[in-house]
């Protein structure tokens, strides 16, 4: 009980390695880190959560970098929480340290961290949500989650995020150019970066374009910004309209709005993440869940008659 | 009872209206679909189930066209079911209505279908079993499943499929290299298409290098294929190594213990569908939710306890 109240005392007082070493329990899904991060819950709610998301190539990740660097010019503390998409065999962040990478690395303002995204459920969520949870407490006044890809986690970006820029760029296919149309829905902010190649005008049209037809929504118009991450340009004019979002939906109730959703929707997660592993273990447990597969496999029963015959042996409600 | 008789018979004589309407059924969660879909069971298990995934503008579509295209001019009976992200708030496929971008659309050996992926959970897996399994009761003997993105979707594909291809292409960025890193694990097939373009020589040669540093695994050696979509080159050649695959892996018994584990895992997604919906039909309609929301706004409790207490009172064991 004591162990915890230091440990709590020591990442609101900003302790890089205690920080880091929480983030790894929650990660591991160690028993410790629940009881910390109940602790730390009350030492939340200060950070601006902004979740940066796009097209594989897109240069998200030298975008947060600059991000990340003109917020400590203007002496803001920085959380990066970068989602890599984990291997489903090794378990393992496929993107690798991407510590290495960053210009960042010896800032002490700076907070970077990698997530891999752990199976199916909620992987992005949990593990995500307790790192941004920890940094907040540790005293971030801003915090970046980058993910990668334009699979489901993209969208699942707006249930931890309080903001959500979309990074966009020239010359991509026909695949993503039909996602961006996804995204379009959920961006707070467009950005197209590598603003100086081949086509980023006529990106910028057409994000407008489809901004037109956009159904009603709260806050603001997302501005479409063009940026050059490679050297920084218009990452200044990015940090303001951050500002300029945070300012009129907290003004409006927005910014409450969304953090009453997303919490709501934690708790459902969370709940998710309980029974998952409960039937788990039910499910391994089970000496007739052999016998139910070679059924299964033989045609003699079907998936859904089994997974009734297992919900009401697991008393589901 | 006498009507779903005949509806099951009509999709065992491969009438494409009926099949069609059942799979909108399983997509709109019509209480139809689920009867529909325990009778059809003990009529599937015949056909080779192939997922077709990699990274966007891969031109996973056109190969896959080009395959099914092969596959009937093999006078075999072909579906293809195409995995798109779904809009979070319109709940509508991004990727638009695909039959009318195929050449296929008129031949009636083919059967087409796109899927959106529906929220966040197991939306993938449930709704694309039903399509597969109703074209499987249907007659396909090849059933292609494409997804788009590189998501937690490319990496459940392998939970559905029989056989897995990864689609690559030179050219690309960075984050894209690193994801096939990810996929490689998963791949049965690897294909190198828009092999004419630049780099494509360097891309055999790297997925070759990490083939050989992929872990030891059952079957096979992934081989690598070009191909070059739009023209149809090396298509037969591809489909020539799918029969290879199924036939070898039926040989040493892989076919079969993937079947069995897919059909466990499937029994696992039905669970947890039906717990989330219980789920959320509780958190819905309880009272106190909107009051536990503002105490978690207000700090005076975490996430963590809200999760347990709602977990109890859901009985859950």
């Amino acid at each position: 009980m004591r162990e915890l109240g230091l440990t709590i005392d020591k990442i609101i007082a900003g302790d890089v390695r205690t920080a880091s070493r929480v983030i790894s329990f929650a990660e591991n899904e160690d028993a410790r880190a629940a009881h910390i991060l109940k602790a730390l819950f009350a030492h939340t709610g200060r950070a601006k959560v902004i979740g940066i998301t796009g097209a594989p190539g897109s240069g998200k990740s030298t975008l947060t970098d600059k991000l990340a660097k003109e917020m400590r010019r203007r002496d803001k503390k920085v959380g990066i929480v970068a989602v890599d998409p984990t291997s489903p065999f090794t378990g393992g962040a496929i993107l690798g340290d991407r510590i290495r990478m960053s210009s960042l690395a010896t800032d002490p303002g700076v907070f970077i961290r990698s997530m891999g995204t752990r199976g199916q459920l909620g992987g992005l969520a949990k593990n995500t949500m307790s790192a941004v949870r920890i940094l907040d407490a540790f005293g971030c006044d801003y915090i970046f989650i980058e993910t990668v890809g334009v699979g489901q986690s993209e969208v699942d970006i707006i249930k931890l995020a309080d903001l959500v820029l979309i990074v966009n760029v020239p010359g991509l296919g026909d695949d993503i150019q039909a996602i961006k149309a996804g995204l379009m829905e959920i961006g707070d902010i467009m950005v197209v970066n590598k603003a100086d190649k081949e086509g980023a005008d006529r990106l910028v049209i057409e994000l407008e374009t489809m901004l037109d037809f956009r159904g009603e929504q709260e806050g603001l118009r997302p501005p479409v910004l063009r940026t050059i991450a490679q050297d920084g340009e218009g990452v200044p004019t990015l940090c303001d309209q951050i500002d300029i979002h945070f300012e009129h939906n907290q003004k409006i109730g927005l910014l409450e709005k969304r953090r009453r959703r997303n919490l709501r929707l934690e708790v459902e997660n969370l709940l998710l993440d309980r029974f998952t592993r409960r039937m788990r273990q039910v499910i391994t447990a089970a000496d007739e869940m052999d016998n139910l597969t070679e059924s299964l496999y033989n045609r003699e029963t079907d998936p859904y008659t089994v997974a009734e015959t297992l919900g009401e042996s697991m008393k589901l409600p």
